[in-house]
């Protein structure tokens, strides 16, 4: 018991730093007038957005807490669940609410700083970004510590083993409000986000001919809000749900896997948390670490990050060992290297993305040659890049799976899939997801750091700086631009291990669901009954018959699959409608409102940021619906097979696809890049107009439909998961 | 027996008839000596490119054919799979050659006809096509009566019910022939079609400005060449492989599903391939419905067609009852269903197509409106559209999976994966695959018909005819379109249904896989042991661990899911590449080949061809490669559970992404054809040009990575079922 303190111990710690790193941000000088007002337009849409989709995120919430209270009523899952679920989705919140708020308070202090020194600039954006990273972290450990506690004290059970057991289950529910929430903050925000960018670039650079975060282009705002909204907000719940997903179904995996052993049982539901809490600190001391010398270089700055992040990173995975051991585990050597297997995994799925999608490398140079020859053949190239981009995430996950199984169960190949070591197995995958976000607080410090970056380089250029400093924040944005690719390949690969940990998991809750309706015996197809609280995993998938010649199976499959593409082709249409607006609205502003072109008037940003908030509202509703709707559909027709079948397609085409629009996406908008550098023509040319067709197409590849599906990978376990009690009930089939 | 007779008498009827539209067509007259020499160099180039992909695929038949012969010695196949392998592959080969001969010299005496009377121009036309769709399933009925006759006779076994198992498995590898050459046909011509049309585009109608199929274009004779060599030879390859392969998995489901019912076990074997022959002789009646008056709209001639393919498909429906009782099947009803479920869901399938690329509908409409704002708005609304368009075909697919299961298994919901009733259900979702490619000897006619009519018009523009001429045979190329996207539905979804009752049928082969290495007895995970001979499928699952928690079956699924993705990738980048040596080519003969814009030279087409040629050959090499290897290798691997992990993943992912991939292409196409209809600012407007590159990206879609697709799924099947023995013998988890 004692180890588990330092759970809370670490939250409390991530948030005390994360409020020093924000007072230290916020006595740095905004800069000029002008500066300060862009900075306050841009805080004042982000800020009006957040409460526009907190109101609907809040309309949505009460709805499900009481679907789930009625639930509750009828015993399909327990009393605490309402709850969990409204805290999961109020503290994912409350993280998205102050990161969105330091990061609009840094854009101005960061152009500022930059005037004095490249440095001085790095660290008041990067730490910023920690800002966000330690709150996301800190708040979830809050959250897990707090129901922990809540839980130990109320559930009352005369058998300990069982007692852990119901608690983790209900505990993993409360992922379920940090789904919902990521839901609306990623999806919404991937459209508010595009909608904005897509619409300011098609009026704004290529009708009207104005460059990018021109003040004259009554979206730039809009655009720069944008940022915020998408990358700093999304990112973040996107990855708040990952991290407790992660360590709630590692902690219900483990709480089953060492349920005959209760000496070991705590400390296996404690162990994620534990190694979460160490990586907190380890987190801290790496942003400690990022700091360059004056004049660096990309290379240089992208140095300085790696380092305060490889650093955490080697010495978690060192800590991983003692804290395994000290916790118990007699396998603690063989469980510490699938923490590690998942920790490298995150490494290299972001190396493949940075060379897939960074132009100092060949595909994405290859995509700016094929703008030579048109715009058509920039997007086949660009496509055809990204499909091929695939294969080294999945190569890696699959690598990362087999091996933190087989570590697991100390390589026992010959038994592989017996009761005793599935249980064990599916515990070493799920902390293999623990591992690879045990660095989140710095990682997701340098994904926020790039909005900050960016949105600095927009009011440097909206308040007309010197070229200098303009220049400064354009090696600043440059380095975002890496950190945010990387930081997608690594926000989906947790997606997929954290969904492969839920789908174990969800058994898990299926157990719990018959047992709170009643059903305490299973009878096996052999004519064997096991009792539902002992049976295995083995035998559960042997009762529901959850293999791949159960048609029940292979339509979830099927319809897994489809969901993927579905919610895909529906955020990739919102972008376009709700991009027709904003084009409409910047032609009649320029149309309507005289002096803009020459600068005597200021455009209505207000009536741009109003637009896509409004568009975002509307069109992220329809795609938010589905994925929680068809997970319960899918178990009421078809049953738990039916459900699993759904996990496992959307979990595989779900993160293929993912990847594929993430670095598709991300390779056109480098190989415009590497031709504005002045390759193959430079500004201007034909192959420039090429690329920027590309770089449009690949804005809501990599901002929205993309990263949407990191979101109903999660979200539709978790969906399952709540439902479990329902659909061990009642299935049509 | 009897009945079985059946079968090679519609075989050689089919052929009889084939051979008899051949001829009348071949009375026809070919027209001026324009038009001749027109087609002649079509005629060429199409035998010249087949000629040149045989020579590959020989060699690479020779070489899988030693492989096998190998796995027969070491007791890992039986000693006929390499004979059999062989024919497979020839009578596809034999099929494709025959379909490509009768097209190309179909094409100029359409036209001529055309001068004639539309009505004889449709008629020219479809009854060439329907030389390929009889000889198609003229030559598979040949080969698979042949083999059944020639086994029959030689395997020994004193036990009937289990030589029938015996058979059948041996039957069914086959199908690895037939879709080895589809592989080289599909990938092959896709590659080929594609490279051809996007470089006689990108510098034809962008660069030099001249119109489609003008003889100035030097790439314009292997733009029509690759109409033959992908659309007919690819698309007939494609469904010969889907003919038999749904026919023998369903005759080796049925010989395992009743082995315990000796008297009923032959007629189970044989009622695919009497609903298969008796399909023929009603595509046979089909094809002289087809006819329409003089001045026929598009839709009066779409009408015609409809007329000849769903009189065909209700009779068999009708037949179907009568043929499955007359078998003496006590649930002839039930299977009759099932039947009339697939053929239904094929129908289902090809209207949503329709609806979702053409331009009579909301969404290509909504594609084509997007212009407006330029080509990066088309390409994200006709992705949207793609993407949403897979709701159909999935639903379909699976409301046919779970009707035909369930209707074989007379509803019995209670027991639905029960032992019995598990193998009744799957032989239920095989013969819905049956049913949907019933009528195939005139849904391939009418397929085939596309590119005929559209070369047609080709040479029509060609030689010069009149303008009325020209509209005529613009006519008939619009309603190819339609057929074309329909088909094209068709295709994947036959494919898909084919691929699902391979992955039923794999485990009949790991069956017999191990009763030939000795394996006789199955020790179940609780020690009960089963024997292999006569464990049920439920035994298999259960025992080969194949549940959606096991890793391996995890790690297949990703695989499965990363191979589609990955093949499409190659492919693309396989277009773009050969497109781009193309565009060089023809800018160099525009460059130095005086006078090919005055029309005083001709260009050099022959090069062209060579190139596209060349091309195909080269880059069809790697992807095809994979698709063979993975198979093996994930066996090698991670075991059978792996290898259907491999082929759920593959299945899943593969069919929603080729849909995604047709349905945008068919909407881009047709969204310039509105433009060019006069709508929206009409041919010329910078609204048309933003469709052109639309088109020109939904080329390598619709014809070269989405069809690869069909082939890739049904492909992984097929290898998977040949190495079953290997993999059943040997694997490393």
């Amino acid at each position: 018991m004692n180890y588990f303190y330092l759970v809370p111990v670490a939250s409390i710690v991530a948030l005390i730093f994360a409020y020093y790193f924000f007072k230290r941000m916020m006595k740095e000088s905004e800069g000029t007038e002008k500066m300060k007002t862009i900075a306050r337009h841009v805080r004042e849409g982000a800020m009006s957005y957040l409460k526009q989709q907190y109101k609907v995120v809040t309309a949505v919430f009460i709805v499900l807490a009481l679907l789930f209270a009625v639930m509750a009523f009828f015993g399909l899952q327990n009393n605490w669940v309402p709850f969990a679920f409204l805290t999961g989705g109020f503290f994912s919140g409350l993280a998205g609410f102050f990161g969105m708020k330091t990061a609009t308070y840094a854009s101005a202090r960061t152009a500022n700083a930059v005037r004095r020194s490249l440095n001085s600039g790095l660290q008041v954006a990067f730490r910023s970004g920690a800002v966000m990273g330690l709150v996301v972290v800190g708040l979830a450990l809050l959250d897990i510590s707090a129901w922990y506690l809540i839980l130990d004290h109320f559930v009352e059970d005369a058998d300990a083993g069982h007692k852990l057991v119901m608690i983790t289950t209900t505990m993993l529910t409360f992922g379920m409000g940090a789904s919902t929430q990521a839901l609306f903050a990623r999806v919404g925000g991937g459209i508010y986000t595009k909608a904005a960018d897509v619409g300011a670039d098609l009026v704004g650079k290529v009708e009207a001919g104005i460059p990018e975060d021109d003040p004259r282009n009554p979206a730039t705002i809009a655009d720069n809000v944008g940022d915020n909204v998408g990358d700093v907000a999304g990112m973040g719940a996107d990855l708040y749900e990952s991290y407790c997903g992660s360590i709630l179904s590692t902690a219900a995996l483990g709480a089953s896997a060492f349920i005959m052993n209760p000496s070991m049982q705590k400390n296996a539901v404690f162990a994620p948390m534990i190694i979460a809490a160490i990586g907190v600190f380890l987190s801290i001391l790496g942003v400690f670490l990022v700091r360059t010398k004056e004049n660096a270089s990309v290379k240089q700055l992208m140095d300085s990050l790696n380092r305060g992040v490889n650093v955490s990173a080697i010495l978690i995975a060192g800590a991983t060992f003692g804290i395994l051991y000290l916790l118990g585990f007699t396998n603690w050597l063989g469980l510490s290297f699938s923490v590690i297997a998942g920790l490298l995994a995150g490494i290299i799925i972001g190396q493949g993305t940075e060379y897939f999608t960074s132009h100092s490398y060949k595909p994405t140079r290859g995509i700016a040659a094929s703008a030579q020859t048109g715009p058509a053949t920039v997007i086949i190239s660009g496509m055809g890049t990204g499909f091929i981009s695939t294969v080294v995430p999945v190569v890696t996950i699959v690598l990362a799976i087999v091996i933190s199984y087989l570590s697991a169960i100390r390589f026992d190949v010959q038994n592989m899939i017996s009761a005793g070591n599935l249980s064990m197995g599916l515990y070493g995958i799920a902390i293999a997801a623990v591992g690879m976000l045990s660095t989140l607080g710095i990682t997701l410090a340098t994904d926020a750091y790039g909005p900050i970056a960016d949105n600095a380089g927009g009011n440097a250029e909206m308040s007309g700086l010197e070229p200098e400093v303009r220049k400064r924040t354009d090696a600043l944005d440059a380095l975002g631009n890496t950190t945010a690719a990387t930081g997608k390949g690594f926000a989906i690969g947790s997606a997929a291990l954290t969904g492969l940990a839920l789908l174990a998991s969800y058994m898990e809750e299926v157990r719990i669901g018959m047992l709170r309706l009643g059903d305490d015996v299973l009878e096996l197809a052999d004519g064997d009954t096991v009792e539902v609280a002992k049976a295995s995993f083995v035998d559960f998938m042997n009762y529901f018959q959850v293999t791949l010649m159960n048609p029940k199976v292979l339509a979830g499959i099927f319809l897994g699959s489809m969901m993927a593409f579905l919610f895909c082709g529906l955020t990739m249409n919102a972008v376009g409608r709700a991009a027709q607006k904003m084009v409409e609205e910047v032609r009649r502003q320029f149309r309507e409102i005289k002096g803009i072109m020459t600068g005597e008037t200021t455009p209505d940003y207000a009536r741009c940021v109003a637009i896509s908030t409004k568009g975002a509202q509307r069109e992220m509703l329809l795609p938010s619906l589905l994925a929680i709707i068809i997970p319960i559909l899918t178990g009421l027709i078809f049953g738990v097979a039916g459900v699993m079948g759904l996990l496992a397609g959307g979990l595989g085409a779900g993160f293929v696809l993912a990847v594929f629009m993430a670095n598709s996406g991300g390779a056109w908008d480098n190989a415009k890049k590497y031709i504005e550098e002045g390759h193959l023509g430079g500004k201007g040319s034909e192959a420039h107009k090429a690329t920027v067709v590309g770089d449009t197409v690949g804005d809501p590849f990599k901002d929205t439909s993309g990263p949407s599906l990191n979101i109903l990978i999660k979200l539709m376990s978790m969906v399952a998961i709540v439902m479990a009690g329902l659909t061990a009930a009642w299935s049509l089939l």
